[in-house]
């Protein structure tokens, strides 16, 4: 006999991993607006709408900036595979896994990386930038992850987007983890061509990758002396098709662009400057709290996002077996660390919708719960004093 | 002051062209279950159903079936990305806009192609495929369009596959109009890699690429002597995410495969050869239809896809307007015409949930309506009772 499938019977999760955010409301009911045709006009409208909210939540007038048909790393492989050709020398900031997912993509392309790196947790000088890019024949760009969501460190841009331009190169970051949880300043800091996703800091689900490309990258893109080696993600033909002269490429995610629309609604309506500070507050709150219970923050000090925090595991407690008390009793993700941080570090995510207070109690209190039936040493009765005094702050 | 953004209101339309096609009410409801992490337990048992159900629509057990993240054209990439490697030689069917798609991702990621044509409208011969083949040196591969959506050919693949394998090469298939419209028989035909889409017959929103492969397809991206040149693509991670190790490579787009396991299951309570007749019925009573009207089709008698029609415009009819008053005044949409069929053909999709007789009926009164208005050559009054005898034949 055939197999037999059931209904899709999920529970509801609160997520506090490093994405998916928990999706707002208003973006589940906007995905119930009829599928339309990739040409229809009324199509055609909501995607030039799409590119003001996104040039607005990217503090950009760049022309191009709309989303890419992928989650995250397919707006990184965009950018890399139409700004680089074979041989082109690049830097790229290694100081977690997705500074060395930005390495290994563009040496799969063809570039001759060369890595400023710094140790998991740490930021990237830019001294250390300025180094590698002296080591650089003609350098093309330069590529740093804005938000390194496997260490939880809050990478500055502004003096390392001005030192690639003092050696002529464009200046590439990655703002997966940092769109609208922390400023991006896309035109102010001059940065040339950016890739975000859909399922952090605005809590729509995964499956596009806002991009924004600047004049001076398409000017790159144009004089091109090879093809773009990636066809679903050229440039060229997908600038046509988000431009004037809507010649069919691919079919466009219709029903991801109506969640995104109206995520990126949510998120104007909110305001920005509000929705950075409502992510500080409610992250000095977590972060007060897991002090006080006696928890260790591993992203160096003076440089943690908000929206992401690595918390070192007690000494003698199998983080594992945590994540899954926490999963199982109070249907609450966290996440693993990666690489080095594997076993060692939690990820807690408080990102978009995710971001709120009782959230940051409710973990708190299961976190303790936890940790004390376990038997590890951490202090009781503490963190959610810890936390209320922090949110009773100015 | 800053731009205003209004509520999403596009209109219900009945999607009559080459896709998306309308979704089912029940996949659209699927979306709106909670968003839960990709590597939540309860997702990954989610996937492990969805390889289930995709190998049943594709006819394989094929252990490595899946959804890729992107639409129909990233699954064609993904296929070609891994399966090439630099100076391969490869042999592609083209005739027609998405076999020409084939040859030029190929090409960008390095093989040299062999290109067995046909004129746009007619099936690629075998003779030519072998023909070809002889041409090359160590043919890596043979990709064939199956459902030829410029042009409305449905392409018989099972003798060319034999050929493939003759000359020791992989046999790869583009399905993206044909999967769960008519007959896609992947391990009866021996198909090593073949790719669809999830808004034609599937009838759920664009946004995943299904794809299978073989165990001799998956030897050969295990014996490669380069990595795949696109990271997002690789198959070798992206099997890890998909197999037992779970590993995790990218955020799957979690709510577009909740709509699609949704859309699979809506397929496989219809049953696959329920599905097919269908399709076939609802074709052939369009095709009496139109050619009761005096209208011509296009494609190659005998190799008609029910699916997708070509139908050629009129002399002296701007085909544009046409189109233009079916989406305003009956909120109908079909397509234009690609390449050398612009402006001369209508490309017409009865696919999945479109596909049924109040469309067909629709769509033959009102192209009768807007083509007597504009002063066509047309037999008025014969179309509905030609449908209507089609479907009273047994």
């Amino acid at each position: 006999m055939a197999d037999t499938f059931s209904e899709l019977k999920p529970p509801a999760r609160v997520l506090l991993g490093p994405g998916p955010s928990n999706v707002h409301p208003r973006v589940m009911k906007a995905m119930l607006t009829p599928v339309i045709g990739h040409l229809d006009p009324e199509f055609i409208a909501v995607m030039e709408e799409l590119k003001k909210l996104l040039r607005t939540v990217f503090r950009t007038d760049n022309e191009l900036t709309f989303p890419a048909s992928g989650t995250g790393s397919a707006g990184m492989e965009m950018i890399l595979a139409n700004l680089i050709e074979d041989g082109d020398e690049i830097v790229v900031g290694v100081n977690g896994a997705f500074g060395a997912r930005i390495a290994d993509s563009a040496e799969r392309l063809g570039a001759k990386v060369h890595k400023a790196e710094a140790e998991w947790g740490r930021i990237i000088e830019p001294a250390t930038v300025e180094h590698a890019l002296k080591q650089s024949k003609k350098p093309k760009l330069v590529a740093i992850v804005h938000a390194e969501t496997s260490t939880g460190v809050h990478q500055p841009l502004e003096e390392i987007s001005a030192i690639a331009e003092r050696h002529g190169a464009l200046m590439v970051a990655d703002a997966v983890t940092s769109l609208a949880c922390v400023p991006v300043e896309i035109d102010k800091w001059k940065i040339d061509a950016c890739y975000s996703c859909t399922q952090k800091g605005l809590s729509a689900p995964p499956g596009l990758a806002p991009v924004t490309f600047s004049a001076r990258a398409m000017e790159a893109v144009r004089t091109r002396k090879s093809k773009c080696k990636s066809w679903y993600l050229d440039l060229a033909m997908i600038a046509n098709y988000w431009g004037e002269s809507r010649v069919y490429h691919h079919t466009a995610p219709i029903t991801m662009n109506y969640a995104l629309y109206e995520a990126l609604r949510v998120v104007i309506e909110e305001g920005l400057e509000t929705r950075w500070e409502r992510h500080r507050r409610n992250a000095a709150a977590l972060h007060a709290g897991l002090s006080a219970m006696g928890l260790k923050l591993v992203a160096q000090e003076g440089y943690r996002l908000p929206e992401l925090s690595t918390v070192a595991a007690p000494d003698g407690i199998d983080e594992a077996q945590v994540r899954a008390a926490l999963l199982k009793d109070y249907n609450i993700e966290i996440a693993a660390g990666l690489g080095p941080f594997r076993g060692k570090v939690w990820r807690v995510g408080l990102m978009g919708e995710s971001c709120k207070r009782e959230n940051v109690t409710l973990l708190l209190g299961a976190l303790e719960q936890i940790l004390t039936a376990m038997g590890a040493e951490v202090a009781r009765g503490r963190a959610l004093e810890a936390a209320a005094a922090a949110y009773a702050e100015k």
